[in-house]
């Protein structure tokens, strides 16, 4: 646990403690925990203070506040799904085929994106995701449609199938028109059959 | 020319006189061809109310601010976009078959979208693309699809059309990648064709 003396420096991750590491990441875990059960809305400084069993005021020095609490999250399960992508298990990471992948991939990344316009929402101004991110899906699912055999402009076939799955498209669909979930990724899928499958 | 007791009153333009309307058509008129001219960026009080030979404190009556004025733009450009849709000149407007339409819609709104993201960048919190303009575009692009016989779920495939057409996903391209604006177009009529084919 990190003493008074700890003073977090924003942009500086590297200079971190390996304490000082190991508390942030068992903060971030329970905040996790209490997004999945309570949803965003559920989790307050105080909420994971008592699930990481510390005290509020520890809370407050590593995130300074609910706002950079969210801002944490955000950077953190963005880490964790390009790691579950990459070196996962199948069908989102390597093992399955590229159909396969690519479904998977369409259902996490649209989980992904409204949690994360949750977390984006109330991280205020600290919260966008970054371009790298975006870059990271993009060329994921070029290569799959690579391994499809499909042709054309690959770069933007990746785009405009990643579109309907990104904020606020999906923000939209979902949280104003009150669409189910479900109907959304069926609809997604039967997008990407309309891509994949060869020109007649 | 609004007299120095005219009053806007900004949510209630049904009280604007006459000639006030009339002087608030001809200041986005003129607002609207530096924007063609210069760009967003020309766009400042001053050149306004040169181009529109009225006073700048005229301007600034009308529009409070420069982010007043290009929430005004924002909002006539929208409407406008919206009566060449559907009482224009084809192959925008009615009189063109659906598949020269929906070519035509595409463009229009990639160019409209790139316009109007420096818009709603300049116009700060008072400059949001409403919902309902959002939906009149979803509901002619479904009714396109339609006309042209495509089947399955139409407002998740016009959806899916218009995702990659929206900001930002469209502003990352070409502002951030750098994409040609007419390779992102080409792309979008590939799209566009494999989701209107027929199921082989």
């Amino acid at each position: 646990m990190s003493g008074p003396h700890f003073l977090h420096l924003v942009d500086e991750p590297h200079r971190e403690r390996r304490d000082a590491a190991r508390n942030r990441e068992a903060l971030l875990r329970a905040a996790q925990q209490l997004v999945d059960v309570c949803g965003v809305d559920g989790v307050t400084m105080d909420a994971v203070a008592t699930a990481a069993g510390v005290g509020k005021g520890t809370v407050f020095r590593r995130f300074e506040s609910r706002e950079g609490l969210m801002a944490a999250l955000l950077n953190h399960s963005e880490t964790e799904w390009q790691a579950a992508v990459m070196s996962g298990p199948p069908p989102l990471g390597p093992g399955a085929g590229p159909w396969e992948r690519l479904m998977a991939f369409g259902r996490s990344r649209l989980d992904t994106t409204l949690l994360h316009a949750d977390l984006i929402r109330e991280a205020g101004r600290a919260g966008t995701r970054s371009y790298a991110a975006y870059s990271f899906a993009a060329m994921h699912v070029r290569l799959l449609l690579s391994e499809l055999g499909v042709t054309g402009d690959l770069p933007l076939l990746a785009t405009a199938l990643m579109a309907p799955l990104e904020a606020p498209v999906l923000d939209q669909q979902v949280r104003i028109e009150g669409l189910d979930v479900d109907r959304v990724y069926a609809g997604w899928i039967d997008l990407a059959r309309r891509v994949v499958r060869s020109p007649s």
